[in-house]
């Protein structure tokens, strides 16, 4: 991918790809994301969608993002159908979902049958099972399914993983991932929640453990993305440390992968006084990488021997798949917007190459094995804390 | 201005307003962040442009970022004309000028007697005649017209703009501002030019001072808006510091303010290693703020007498002056893209206003008269420098 | 202890205490620091000492730091006994120890069975029963030891433990320490090895764990003492990361601690590219506190629902038992060698208390049972990794 | 100069150099670093002193630094007439000066006429005759001279300096400085004074300008070692930003240097919410340096062209002359006192080859010219200032 180069789903299509969107209307925290990462690079259009279930409430939110009241749904089901009986080159051609957990499954088997491509945002689905059954619909109609692990599209991670492939670090040693957040620091249950609160804190939606599928999925993803491997087992202590709470706030995970490193994950909501903090650190036999997201321009490499070197997104000298995600020039800060927005970028070629019938072999966006490997993940987790903290393998 | 609102543009309109573009094509810097952050929030659309001067370039560069053929011109009077007859609302309503320095004037004005709203690129113009005549042409029009002064779009220097207001410093004593790039630290002008080169290495184009027009209004006008305030004279050493360049790549001024601050501010083009470090700090009696371009998110305050506080974009104890203007949640970075969007959000409500008849009074986006004190404070330091640092007038 | 108050060793003795020194000589990493520490406050002079076990090259060394050759011993054996027939008022009152891990015990028993204070390197002794012998004689003589865990000596530590203290985090939840060091990041093992390596990596010598003896019990210490409680039991990775090493350089433990809190400790010498880098947060129900080795004059602090802090050494509103410990004023910063001499400040008036009979009721320097907890937690880490991480108790 | 080589002082001397001082009792915030300074790397003692004018304050006082009351003098030139009469190799060898400023120059002069070597506080003098004079009375008697700009001591501005004059930033660009304390932020005249105050707000004791001669030297002295040059000329603006002050405590300094390099200088001690932020920046045709003083073990070098690096004192890779001053290895901080210390070892050093006849050529200490420096310096600010910012020249 290089964003400096044409536009190539204009120059494929001479006009952006037709998107349709499933939640994220209201008061939404990631709809106005997907949003604008959607349309940031002119690669898509979104032309449709269901902002809420309920059928007014959806109308008035459609309207406030803009859409045309005729192709405001009421549901998933209704859009698909209606989408497409519209003329050829007119209906949409991809879904991009954004709902509670627990409805991902359904709507991106509906989509996918309707022979649509899927961007569906973390965790993908709410147990392995799920998991492993939507890898194979998805690998069976060749269509491009995305999940939106958005940290992986920062390009100074992108930078991280090239250096870890060009073996800068030598063989890998410790991998070190936390990820602190304070939206449930407070005992919110005994307050008023919140819609989005309300279905976090109801398990059957959520899944098997809020903090895990909300934010170690994350931790676990970007740790295997930088990486290029993948977990084998884990050792872990999961729960809540805020008292009286019935879903996990909390998790500490030793692992190891099958490259050969181990190290610690921690991830929290139930930190009272941090922001977004989350932090990768790659250790390996000729130095190291850390990364922080509160600082996401940068990339620390210290290698063993050499000085200390401050890596800035957009230096010259930096690999190309870094470099093909900028947009604006070193010294210009970029965000997590521009973070979300590559993945969509790539998300765009690899439904141009699903249409040539020759899909991206390894694109660098998260896919649905990715998913599949973020819920084995938390299900060996959670079972390793039940085990007094006894080693879960997390493949397979 | 709260983004968190709903749409103003849509509710008042049901639509984006309808943008043409001037300048900014092919392998411009400034091009695609005018654009991307005209439509980031869904109140302008770009319509139509001007990408080239040079007619198949710009049809080219015109199909590269999505212009329509029939909407794609060889010249602003082009432009100007064609769309005029297009039917009612259909055709342009405002203008975005991105092209060479020396072309601002007469494209501004023959926006404006168009009737077009304005948003044009620092620096506005070229001498201070200039931009009175501009200043006196917007006043009479009524039209909204904005000066992409970027750097005081940040959240975080809008709250640094709110706490001066609100007295948090108390009387205002020092106003540092450094902004130092590496952009012409190689003596370029030994080799092969780039067509951007070539007209910033010529004065006559470029203005009677490359670094005080470039990065140096930027640095006035991010010091003025922060105090709320306005350079009265200033002491200053411009020229060049790389052998042989005969436009100027430094200038270091010392300056005084009409609320009784002084300081310092130094800006070169020159500075090797640099990324594009744009450094505010303010001191007043009761401690002082500051920001730092390459960490955009985050403000610092150091009361005397008490700790020193971090404060960051997003927090909720902010001035709804900065939380306003943010589109993601505390913790997840925003960057220049988004700064720059804000004016372009205001600008929209002051285009709104201006249809109303009730203009903006005091927008916090930089005005006609912000270019005006800009081209003055340029003309002071160029003229103080001849004079071996005689304190120089730029007001008036 | 306030080191702006008159020295009360001077005051109450009318001049330093008389140190021995056993170890630390020629090349030493521990000896110089352990020695200006000593001196820095006039509270100690050193007078005598045992720089090497073999004669000539002890009598060199101690040469080298200004030791009288008659006062320079082969053995700590010889040290005391001969100190101890010196006039009343001119032998050494005190050693400080810091020889090879397996010496310690003895050499503290010989001290202080002779009536000598002690102050001792750390890990104290390589097993739980010699710590538990060494508790035991410690209390029944009355006198004066010290463990030199040196980082709870940095005064902004001692201003995180009295914020602790003082409820402003409230209740504690989270406790995470990071030490990556990359001394051993190389495998030393196949080249030449130096004195100080061969009796590190003889496991004989070294203790059960080599990097959790030599950093993990300063992890440990700096989390008790800052927290102001014990670690209960522990699930633990404990192994080897450079391949072929037989002893330890790499341990991930998760924790939990008596006052409620939990969290997880990784500590390393084979982090390649690291330098010296201990950092420590604790989080409780209020919000959060940071503190880094790296910048140890600073400690951050985020509360929940308020602005982010950077308390900095020397600020006046910080604890009296931070402010007691500094000798030079905000904004000046000071290091290593002065959270060293904190210790070595109040151990002196630890002897002062031991000679007057009212030993220090709960000095802040660490003490005989901090380090019978050092090897307590060392033990049950290296019990949990062979247990596949199985939670083990290291209290009792 | 290394600190790990022995002690040159004890292999020539076989004991430490003995200092008297002058100085330095009671409060002073200047007297417990000089003396912690002169005796930690084991090469001076402080044998005598005159800790107070008052004779019965400057007694309390000796006793509670632990001066022999038989030694501590009332009067400086008490104690040069006392300590000569003692017998061969006991009395005093050198003299190091803390007092008021108006006090240095009778002090110098009447302990060189004494052949005492002397380390003396800044700003050296009050005028440039004065240092003219002490310049020629240093060379004519050959003895060695210190002035305790002790910032240059700090390892890693060294290392600067080092690196400077290696080429590594090719020909120099611009100079930056910036020194920001609080000390002054308040109206402090308007309330009860300390001794301390009193002559700093005495123009008459503290010199031409308050700001100047307690910062501005250190700022100037700063940027003259690492460049290893000499200011020509200024321009600048001195006053009182505090209203109603009658002495300088702000000064903004346009400078140009020998070396072709310019930039500006701003020093104050009324930025109410600063520490001691000292920061220094040189720019040349290949790169750029910075030093800040709240993070002294590091440095950042980023190249034109190249990775940003951060250097870290004790990397193995630093010049000799940084490594040199090092006590404590990298990873492991050091601070104000180390930095302090540094001047005083090389200063021993100095003292060593005096006595041999053979001057130290070129020492990295302050020497008495760059006293002189120093002062003409602040004597050109006063005047460009008082002349509407006219360049001054500040050589001759």
């Amino acid at each position: 991918m290089n964003l400096k180069a044409p536009n190539p789903v204009l120059q494929a299509l001479g006009r952006p790809l037709r998107l349709g969107v499933v939640g994220g209307g209201g008061a939404s925290f990631i709809g106005p994301i997907h949003r604008a990462a959607a349309v940031l690079d002119g690669r898509f259009q979104v032309v449709a969608g269901v902002p809420s279930s309920h059928t007014d409430k959806g109308r008035a939110q459609g309207a406030a993002i803009g859409l045309d009241p005729s192709r405001t749904y009421a549901s998933m089901a209704e859009m698909v159908a209606a989408e497409a009986t519209r003329p050829a080159g007119d209906g949409i051609e991809a879904v991009a979902i954004m709902t509670p957990n627990d409805l991902h499954y359904d709507q991106c088997v509906m989509a996918l049958q309707a022979g649509l491509h899927v961007v569906c945002d973390k965790p993908m689905v709410n147990d392995s099972a799920q998991a492993r059954a939507l890898a194979d619909l998805v690998r069976s109609t060749g269509l491009a399914f995305c999940l939106t692990h958005n940290y992986s599209g920062y390009p100074m991670v992108r930078q991280a993983r090239a250096m870890v492939e060009a073996g800068v670090l030598g063989a890998l040693r410790i991998v070190q991932v936390d990820y602190f957040q304070s939206g449930m620091a407070l005992p919110v249950e005994q307050g008023t929640l919140t819609d989005r609160q309300r279905w976090k804190l109801d398990a059957q939606r959520s899944g098997p453990s809020l903090v895990l599928g909300d934010i170690g999925t994350h931790a676990h993803q970007l740790a295997c993305f930088v990486t290029n491997g993948q977990v084998t087992q884990v050792s872990a202590d999961v729960g809540a440390v805020v008292p009286g709470r019935v879903v996990d706030d909390y998790a500490a995970i030793l692992w190891r992968f099958d490259h050969g490193a181990r190290g610690a994950c921690v991830v929290t909501q139930a930190a009272a006084g941090a922001e977004n903090n989350l932090t990768l650190r790659v250790y390996g036999e000729k130095g190291m990488l850390e990364w922080q997201h509160a600082a996401p321009n940068y990339l620390r490499h210290a290698p063993q021997g050499a000085p200390v070197q401050v890596l800035g997104r957009g230096d010259p000298w930096l690999d190309a798949r870094a470099l093909g995600c900028i947009r604006v020039s070193r010294g210009h800060p970029e965000g997590f917007t521009e973070a979300f927005a590559n993945l969509y970028a790539e998300f765009a070629e690899a439904i141009l190459a699903s249409r040539a019938g020759t899909p991206l072999a390894a694109p660098w966006f998260p896919t649905v094995e990715d998913g599949l490997h973020g819920i084995r993940f938390v299900e060996a987790a959670v079972q390793s804390s039940r085990q007094s903290g006894a080693w879960a393998p997390c493949t397979g």
